[in-house]
């Protein structure tokens, strides 16, 4: 890496909605929400030119500032593979979240400006229900998702289609196959790991988030509706 | 729209109960309850010769006070194709909920002073159980629930009737079929919306609200008893 | 009854466990355990010759201690049929609750300090289920119940056994039948009530409130063994 | 007993990561995650040469530093015959944890530092659908988990085993049987206890809270995937 700098600067702030401040305060949400417990999952923020990344394999409900790690955008696919260039690494034992190269997928592929990576068992449970490629559902209330994430909303008319890949052991090889996925289904909203989570993005943290809850809601009801014998999907 | 006007005073008040502060709180206390999730839902209030209403599409849990809209009432109904008029718009960039011509049924038709949508999941599984026009229950702890929403409470001897509507996709052009659902179902204290959501109204916010608490307990013990086998009526 | 009087005295303390301060917040937390949703159930605490009520159809979640009534104890069992006596009664149009006669069950018939009821939906689906006159349920953590709710705790290996009564539309005359199943079943820390909920007591509220859990805790299991077609008692 | 001292400097702190203030704040968050209602459950760390208990029967989201115990480390293994040695013992009338000579068994046989102890539900009924001697599941976020509770972590591609003992009406007898399962199976990082609940420790409290919400997501999907039909672990 070709810089380990340790600035406070980046990752203090008095602002409530600094990427900084925000990142630990909405990993505590989503700790509520049993989308990140036990230390999987997160999520990153990328504002202008810098990216703001949680450590990895820590408690997510108890995330501080000072353990942002900040990376400079663009730079070559930060993946296993590549060294990876830091504005900021923290002081403390902390990794950057595995997620980071499938962050950057987000980035590059959809121009997004925050990424959410969760383990909920809605989305797990989905893909144990849908044992194909996809998750299909239709005639609910899809209308919060963007078409491919950061575009025009789906209508109540349309059927959202959300690919989902295998999972592998470490996180960071899954950058190819969701790369190709997103390419594949390039209206897809966010990729599915199978008995694993979820990644979704958005143009910003709102949408980013406000996407991860409706795709959430959605993966929970298509669930219990299968479960109930209901067709998710209206012919 | 007849004024721009951006008056502060209107929303901005130390009364807790001041529906400026009243609707950010509930939204937030909603969007724990699993109601409103995702930007989709809210709650109006009306205050005498005032509405107050919430932004369309925004991260339910958090509103501020700023982002309410005031319109004067009476006005001709606000649909989609009617100019409204506002007290105050606030200055970002922000629209009107989606729901404000169906929020005028319940003030028109009810005479209520506040009505609530919510998206929960007890509510739209309600609406696949029950295939028809109508969700039925009876000998559950339905006395929390008033005649018309508006009237004397339910006895434990009574069966609670609701309409279920058709959904469409815009929120808006649901406004006549609502109408006609309250008008068919004089005693209904809400309207079920086929794999969305529902709408429910009380003489004030409190009443509004604890009629939605006590809808959605029994939506969600009539899913789990239909789920289980059991009749949700006794003969 | 004998009197009006207004004293503040009574339930105006600095003290957080004294009654008017605790049920207050006991009732916001039952709210958020979903036992008190859309103003049903609530809690009564018994301190010497004082009894603590909350009132009746006020949301349960936003009680202030001014809210509380205080009554004298004993006092004959305040039934519907009988004027109660009031140490005090607050100024607001308020009523208090309508578990009263029931709550006054559990002092006379077990010596109760304190007195809950709950609208948990694992209690009415244990009454559902449980089509007899008794729940049942063994070999679980039950020896967080109290023998007759007041005695020595039970052992892991006793069953646990709860009447279940009938419900009535109005709450008060439950009384009767109540007080019969107590007497009926001695060892029974609290009564069901079909399609209703729950009463539970203890000698204080810290023992109402454990076993309440513990009991609601038993209610969930046992309704999830039934369910899934697993026994809730071994032979 | 070789003392009853009570000093409160060992558990008087403002550092809020000193184990009197962490066992409270985490019991507080456990009860909220519903691992620890009705009295049931809880947490112990071990620092050097000291462990701090938190005690037995009471509010376990009301605990306050002072009611904490704090016992020499190592001592003869605590168990129901041997007399316990004690730093501090709080002046209320309270007792020490009764899963005192379990958390020992941590300690001695895995050099824990920390060890907890859920009633949560998802355990239970894990323990009541797996009816054999060990809890299975594979291909899910199990990577979480680490090695007999304190060694590498697992990967994604290992099986998960958790040996099921079963349970005895006193807290302290199932001391033997744990010991033995621990050492029947030392790559396991808990011990289920049928019809009661986990055991599981760490190094430090963090990761015995970490690898405590993996495995109780685990037991929750794990049940969810048996009621749904499907195999909890690939051939």
């Amino acid at each position: 890496m070709s810089s380990s700098e340790n600035s406070e600067a980046l990752v203090l702030s008095s602002d409530p909605l600094h990427p900084a401040n925000l990142i630990p305060e909405l990993c505590r949400s989503f700790y509520h929400l049993g989308w990140v417990t036990g230390t999987g999952g997160g999520i990153c923020i990328r504002a202008g030119d810098k990216v703001y990344i949680a450590p990895s394999g820590v408690q997510k409900e108890r995330i501080e500032p000072t353990h942002i790690f900040v990376l400079p955008y663009p730079q070559v696919a930060p993946s296993p593979h590549t060294d990876r260039v830091f504005l900021r690494r923290p002081s403390l034992n902390l990794k950057e979240s595995a997620c980071t190269p499938l962050f950057w997928n987000s980035f590059e592929i959809r121009d997004a400006g925050s990424c959410i990576h969760t383990h909920s068992q809605h989305a797990v449970m989905a893909t144990l229900l849908w044992t194909g490629p996809v998750f299909t559902i239709s005639h609910q209330m899809i209308k919060g998702v963007r078409v491919g994430g950061t575009g025009p909303a789906l209508s109540y008319l349309d059927t959202l289609e959300l690919p989902i890949i295998e999972n592998t052991p470490n996180e960071e090889d899954l950058k190819d196959s969701m790369a190709e996925a997103m390419i594949k289904y390039p209206n897809a909203a966010g990729v599915l790991v199978r008995r694993h989570g979820v990644y979704v993005w958005g143009t910003d943290w709102e949408k980013a988030k406000t996407q991860t809850e409706c795709l959430d809601y959605l993966f929970e009801i298509g669930v219990k509706m299968k479960l109930a014998g209901l067709s998710t999907t209206l012919n």
